[in-house]
Formats: structure tokens, sequence, C-alpha cells
């Protein structure tokens, strides 16, 4: 079955989607993008990027689904967009090949009970805020990559401490699957692109670009205590009248732990609310320069 | 390097092992049998059927590892038996391909933090008595299965919860191999061979057929009532001075839950204590028969 044209196979089972994937006689690399749908300029991005890797003989798989167990229960699960067919149009534009699209009961049968825990890089950040939610995204992610086969696999940096809990979860399960993350796509006033900006009312969406503000001031500011840093971050996005403050935590950006000897990268990361929208976004800046 | 001969190559690192085992240009079935050494007449009843099922084109691996995370802080990890030169023979003259024996920081390298729990089958029995037991099998046996990539993994059904719970976890997250559990093999007294056994005194292991005895008088009692085959079961172990009960318990055979209508056969596990050594055995039995 195909909505999407003669170009794109369309499969909602995953022995579908194995055999599809993983069938034989298939010479280039094969190349998943992991997403939840609503696709915006961001998952393009990381489409094109699936696409050069995977070069004119490989495969490009695009996965969609709203995973329910990385929501929390009072989440935005059942409001989460779900614009299946132009998903599939802008796939198919693409250049994409084939297009997973699951229901939950295919994901989650009768006495599902299996789960994969990160216990470490998932402790800070949006592990403290939403308690379950990189459990949901693990088991998931690991989930795809058994069902598709892939030998890389794309995510963006907007959501960092997921690209960390899953490199981590890849090397630790010694899963034979190359994760590659690509550049957080932004809107022309700075704010990063998310399937969640639609949610924002009129207003929240002119104040919203103050988090990238806030960053790149720490960026800029010439110091990498993290404290000053974070107080730094905190005031900006303070001057946002609608903007509730989730977190602001600057850490070492491979280990998201407190920066140390051996620390590189500082990633300076926050998630902030505006109404009941919560946004996240992060910078990276080198820890030693200074 | 091979210490076992020329038949045999030997690994010690992940990396190693995914190369050799994945060696392009392999045709028939790889075939997995996850050991932790020590091995006996039982282990090579299932690299035999490992050996069958892979027929004369395909490859049969063994992998030899103590798993740290699956032994409980008062168990028996550091006396646990670790005879890798006889292992080696062993596998040498049963014909296998590959031995793949790890170290556990090869395993488990600095700052591992990713661990696989089910949370369903692994609740009773061995599950209630060993806490973080079936953590550590999961963990182990995925990482085992997606450095190996075998098509097929044989288990013992000795351990007949770990075949259960290995095979919810196989199921939930779609990983692609297929489980074959293989017969438990007995001494001539009926006693289920295992490597602990080597731990029983003199008299401990004259009593320790009771098991077999007990759990053969439930199969035969004509009844499916649950609490009586417990009972019948306890009164017999109860005969033997040495055995102390740890747990006794009539489930479905497929969920571990309840029996209920939509129970086929009936699980009777038991784990019994002589002295510090914990034996466990297990007997299947029609449900509805009567």
């Amino acid at each position: 079955m195909s909505l999407g044209g003669p170009l794109v196979k369309i499969v909602r089972t995953a022995s579908g989607a194995a055999r599809l994937c993983r069938a034989p006689g298939s010479v280039g690399p094969l190349v998943l993008v992991p997403t939840m749908g609503a696709l915006h300029a961001g998952h393009l991005s990381l489409i094109r990027k699936a696409r050069k890797l995977a070069g004119p003989k490989g495969t490009v798989a695009v996965s969609i689904f709203v995973n329910p167990t990385q929501f929390g229960p009072k989440e935005d699960f059942s409001r989460y967009p779900r614009p299946f067919a132009r998903d599939c149009r802008l796939c198919r534009d693409a250049g994409v090949d084939i297009v997973f699209q699951p229901s939950p009961q295919e994901m989650y049968p009768e006495r599902y009970s299996t789960y994969v825990n990160e216990e470490l890089v998932s402790l800070p950040l949006c592990g403290k805020s939403r308690p379950g939610h990189f459990r949901g995204v693990c088991t998931v992610v690991l989930k795809l990559f058994n069902i598709v086969g892939p030998d890389i696999a794309v995510f963006g940096m907007k959501d960092y401490q997921q690209v960390a809990v899953i490199r981590r979860m890849t090397r630790d399960l010694n899963v034979p699957v190359r994760i590659v993350a690509a550049p957080t796509v932004r809107e022309a006033d700075g704010l990063a692109l998310s399937s969640r900006n639609a949610y924002l009312s009129a207003e929240a969406r002119a104040q919203a670009p103050v988090i990238r503000r806030a960053l790149l001031l720490a960026r800029d500011a010439g110091t990498v205590k993290t404290a000053a840093l974070e107080k730094l971050v905190r005031r900006e996005i303070g001057t946002a009248s609608l903007a509730r403050i989730d977190y602001i935590e600057a850490l070492d950006a491979d280990t998201l732990e407190e920066p140390g000897p051996e620390t590189g990268q500082l990633l300076i990361a926050c998630a902030v609310y505006f109404g009941n929208t919560r946004l996240i976004d992060n910078i990276l800046i080198p820890y030693a320069r200074i």
C-alpha cells in the first residue's frame, strides 16, 4: 500500500517493516530517521542528512510513531499533532524510501512488559522533569532499531539529552548502529523548530526567541563558571513575561555530569514553559577556552 | 589466538566477536549458546542442538561469561567455577566454531549505565528470591545477541523462567533472534545437571534427587489444583533432612501468572537449598487433562 506515491513504501507492521528493510540484495547503507511525525524543516534536514549518508544505492527509512511510553500521564500525548497524509507527502518529496508508521498496539501488544533504562545520562535535565521519559525513548528506539535494522540512525541536536542517552544505550548494549546527530534548525528569529511550537499563542510565539538569545548571551559571556552562566540565562529568559523556567543547567557535554578536569565542552540546556507548552533548547561552549 | 586447537576460534573482545560472527560470506545460520562456562553434559546437549540447527554450513558460537550483574551481593559470583581451558577443549570437541569469552570490563566498561527490565514474567519464582537477577540476565543476553548477531539462540529448560523471560524480552523488543529451548539433562538418579552441583557435600548430593522425585509425584498425582500440587511437592522434599525450600509454585507455563481459563500447561517450579547451594528444577503438566 502506498499513500505517498510510487516512490515511498508505507508499512504499518513490524514484520512488514523488517521484511522490507532487511530485503536481501540491498547494497548501500540503511539509514533510519526516527520521528513522532508532524514533520517540519528540522526533520527534513535530518532526512536530507540521511539521504546523503545512504548514498544513491542506500535506503532511507523514516519511522512515524507518537510513542505513548515516553509521555507522562499529564503530558500532551493525546493532543500531539498527527498530520499523517502530509507527513507522507513530505517524506516522498524528500526522497524517503520507506515510511514505518505502526499503531501503539503493534508496538506494545498485550502483556507488553520489557523496558530499557539508561540510569546515568538520563538523570538530570529532562530526566528530572519528565520521570520515565527516557525509559520510553530508549525502549522505543531500541525496538525501532531491531525492527528496521539500520546501519545508521539520525537524530536532531535540539533533543541533546536524547541523543546523549541513545548514544550511551547504544554503546552499553552493543547495538550495531551508528548514531549521527544533526544541527538544530531554527526560525529566522532563532526559535528552535519543534512540532510543539504550533501550540504557542501569538504572544508566546513572539516572546519564545528569548531562549535562543539567552543561550547566545551565555556562550559569549566569557566565562565557564556554571553558576554564573545559569544565572545569566535565567535573568535573560526572566525578561519574557510569559516564560516559566523549568530548568537551566550547565553540565559536561559528554557525561551530563558536573564539569570536571576532563570536561572538553560545556552544555547549557534549558526547558521553558510558555503556557502549557514546554520548549527546550541548548548550546555547546568550549570549556577550556579561557 | 586459539587455545582450543585449529577448529575453534577464541575471541575476548566484543568488536572481535562481532567481526568474526558477522563475517561477510557466511551462508548457513549462526546459532549462539550463551553459557557461564563450567560446561557439563547439559551444556553439551545445547551445543549439539545448536550444531544440528546450524547445519553443515552454519556457525555455532558459545559465549562463556560469568555475568556479575545477574548475581546478588550475597550470591556465589566470586566462587563460581571458571575452568576455562577445559571449557575450550569441550567446545572444540563438540564442534563449536567460535568461543566468545569477554572480561567483565569488556562487557561493562566505565560509566556503564543501561539495563533491560522485563517486568511481568520476571516477578514470581526466582525473580522474587533473587531481586535484580533477571535484569542482569536480560541485559547480558541482549548484549550477547547484539554482539554476536545470531539467527537462533539455544537455552536449557532447567532455567525455565529464564527462557520465559528471554522469550518475552525478545518478543517485546523485536529482537530478530529465534529462541530454542532444549530439555534438561539429568544424572541417572534424576538430579538436574548444574554447575552448582559441584558445591554439594556427599550427603547433600545423595539427598538432592528428592527434588525430581517430588516433581514426578506431582505430575502423576492426577490433580491440577495448584495448592494440592505445591503441598505434595513440599511434603516430599521435606523428607530430605538437608533440604531447605526457597519456593515451590504451580503457575501458568506461558505467562507465569496464576492459571486461568486460557492455561494450557501448568509449570511446577521449585528452588531448594542444600547448605549454601541453591538448586532449581521444574516440570510441565497438561492443565486440562482431567
